[in-house]
């Protein structure tokens, strides 16, 4: 620890808005996870079941809300995870580009390059393709005719933009991501082959998105399909054509939605949901991992199974479904002690 | 309006071999779904079920099949969306590309290239590949040793053909699919280590077959990974080694199908549905979204669940389901009922 | 055949370290699947059921465990498939590859590299990369700043490496996978926006790790990702931020892991098999395709569905599931009988 550089926790909080409690000159010389951390680590709580962990935690400091008790000194904010995100940054800055164009770049007519824009080697921008100020290009970054992409912008190796996709401000798109391909349209003939729909429309990716790794994002048939302000993406994530994902969407890793489906705001979708097409989901609603939405879900709701049900009955249904088993048998027994009772009942009735 | 070029409704059915209903003079200049059409647009409708919507749009024109009412003037087909899907092309015809090859491109020993071939940037063919007349391959794609790719087959951006890959004539293959890789195939010793077993077949995709974004379709352990003609693969699926997809499959997005699985013709598999290894379905077989097949599936037959049952059986189980915790208590209420008149019954024949 | 190399029974006996039994001069040409299996190729069986097919095979001779009979020439050994493996090496070598760096290779600063190392067309190497000997890296393959790949590791065409990833020795990745994207972390705002979390860490894959097309493993918040010895990873699959995978694990295609799982070691998590965050799963572990696992699992337990409960009790339950309609009918004809029946009870206890 002697080659690191400590920060006073006073000089912490002021960066993150928040209060000292304690010794404000406890030095901190990094940022950890409640059970890494060691002396000169500043840590954080963020719910109170953590509070055990910090007990026999090796941190000198700890960042907590205003309703958890401090066990050391400690920096009071409202916002726990956002201050860790700030002290992330602080410790961990992320190296300083040296914007350039590599010359192995290949440009297409009339592209549009920003100020300060940085392209890595072996980036591909097609015919009329703009590009705004301080975007970065990793390599192997394809960029079709027509498309643009706003300030500040990220693309990291090997995504794939088809021709006139337009991407926002502040959007990181991660590694092998494609947008635009082209939706999967088919008409069948009376042949029975099916026989291709051109996808003649567009994707829109608003301000402040991220999109994870190898995500696939479809061009609509007509119009375009669109990526609202905010919403987050993880891997591998399917979203098929003329779809509209919401303001602060989280959709999960391997989610699956189907052609035509519009999302409302500050919908969750967790991991390895499947929605079929034309579903309209209401705002701030959530489905539960691995379920399948086959009809519209209201606003403010909790669905999960497949096909999915309010949550709190598919709980109640997952804990009774193990007992099937067992229920056909007491059902079977009490068919027999019933029919042996009719049969004396008659008996009785008979005398 | 003004700068969009007019045609005449009559000219458009010429096109589509349709027949006029109404005016055959009718301007117009574009095409669009039902609820986006406006004035100088013409639209279709392909089921009776958009009848209605098709009452309130602005559409100056639709396309229909014989059997519907038109409440405007009208293009009758016997394929309404083969109608539509040509004229999009029609009104948005892909700008043309100039054929030709990037000075970047880097090409093995003893390549083949046939005669108005495009590679953009940056595309690699390994020694020995063959590529057809007027193949078209986007910046990044990689063509591994010994492949082959007939005519008019295109090729979207960081594409991956392994070596030994064959691809025949008017195949699309979209961004980041992977054709070629190894299947997961290991020996496990008595060490308890899986030991790599060598993948040394091929794939080989017949003509006019559609694969989507970030596909993976794995070599065969000997012998050939086979996709037949006509099939269309949706996005992020995955086609185990081994694997035969028949002609005219439509595989939806995010499927899996495991090693030795033998598709019939005009199966359809729906999204996220897996297949367990050497399962065989039969011809014109379709299993519903999120389903898991782990037994063969006969022809013409539709199967849902985990593990898949008949689709009608499925629909009243799911039916039933919610009411699982519910019936538990009936029964256990049921079970109290019948004891307390067995001990009467006992009572009765005893007096 | 004439034009195949033969081989003596004999000779490729001492290959795979087993004994000839029967004729040792009989002449092998190449290998093949049971069914698939010629004159001149030489075959296998692991498991006894596969017997039946021995049978009506063509092929000239036989690879066999001790335990199984043999009706033609065989080659005995310990581990038929591990023999198997070896065989199929020795009649499809991988063409020798000629080391060297394509001249279109970016290279950043203070690179090193190894003896007889491969660099394809369009490969990226960041600053401070170091790659050992012998290591091939095919096309498009991007490796970011300061990460580093041990000796005799293979990256197929398109695969990213961000910052700061460290690759082992033996390591096969496929094409379009991605290592290092950020983490799925964010912090919800007072104003219910998702505030990104910088993901700090790293990834690490240890030795002889085969990783799939198009997978993807991203970095840890802090601390770091870890694929341990041995795993083998299928296409599609998802590793979330500061996972650790143990040794030996076999995770199939589609698999979805959330962040913090740690896996035990010799775990199979089958096919599209998705984990909540933070689970546990103990050594030696299964869990059955499509499963959903929100709890931890103890070691040497199989489980299955979703939830998952234990794969006994699971495939009884599902046995028992599409019995479930047909039992609501009967319970509600059973209330009925018992009511008529209490009903007369009391008549007769009125009498």
């Amino acid at each position: 620890m002697a080659d690191r550089t400590h920060h006073t926790l006073g000089a912490l909080a002021t960066l993150v808005d928040g209060e000292v409690e304690g010794d404000p000159t406890v030095g901190i010389a990094g940022i950890a996870g409640i059970t890494d951390a060691g002396a000169g680590d500043i840590t954080f709580v963020a719910q109170r079941k953590y509070l055990r962990a910090l007990k026999t935690s090796q941190a000198s400091a700890v960042i907590l809300d205003r309703s958890l008790p401090a066990d050391r000194p400690a920096i009071r904010v409202a916002q726990p995870y956002q201050a860790f995100a700030t002290l992330l940054t602080f410790f961990h800055p992320r190296p300083q580009l040296q914007p350039g164009i590599h010359t192995s770049v290949a440009l297409g007519q009339r592209v549009r390059l920003g100020q300060d824009v940085t392209l890595f080697p072996f980036v591909t921008l097609g015919d009329d393709v703009s590009i705004g100020d301080r975007v970065v290009l990793h390599p192997g970054v394809c960029v079709g005719v027509g498309s643009s992409i706003e300030a500040d912008t990220v693309l990291y190796a090997n995504v794939t933009l088809y021709d006139r996709v337009a991407v926002g401000r502040r959007v990181i798109i991660h590694a092998g991501a494609v947008l635009g391909a082209d939706g999967f349209g088919y008409a069948q003939g009376s042949d029975g082959r099916h026989h291709k729909i051109p996808q003649v429309g567009g994707v829109r990716v608003e301000d402040d998105v991220e999109i994870g790794a190898n995500v696939c994002i479809d061009r609509a048939t007509l119009g375009e399909t669109l990526i609202r302000r905010g919403s987050k993406i993880d891997n591998l994530v399917h979203v098929a054509h003329n779809v509209e994902v919401g303001e602060d969407n989280l959709l999960l890793a391997q989610v699956g939605i189907s052609g035509s489906c519009r999302l409302g705001a500050h919908v969750t979708l967790a991991g390895q949901v499947g929605l079929r097409d034309h579903v309209q989901i209401g705002d701030h609603a959530t489905v539960i991992a691995q379920s399948g939405i086959a009809q519209d879900v209201q606003s403010r709701t909790v669905m999960s199974g497949t096909p999915a049900i309010p949550h709190n009955l598919w709980r109640r249904v997952q804990a009774a479904t193990p007992r099937l088993p067992e229920l056909l048998r007491t059902v079977a027994a009490l068919e027999e002690r019933l029919a042996t009772l009719e049969a004396r009942q008659i008996g009785v009735e008979r005398e």
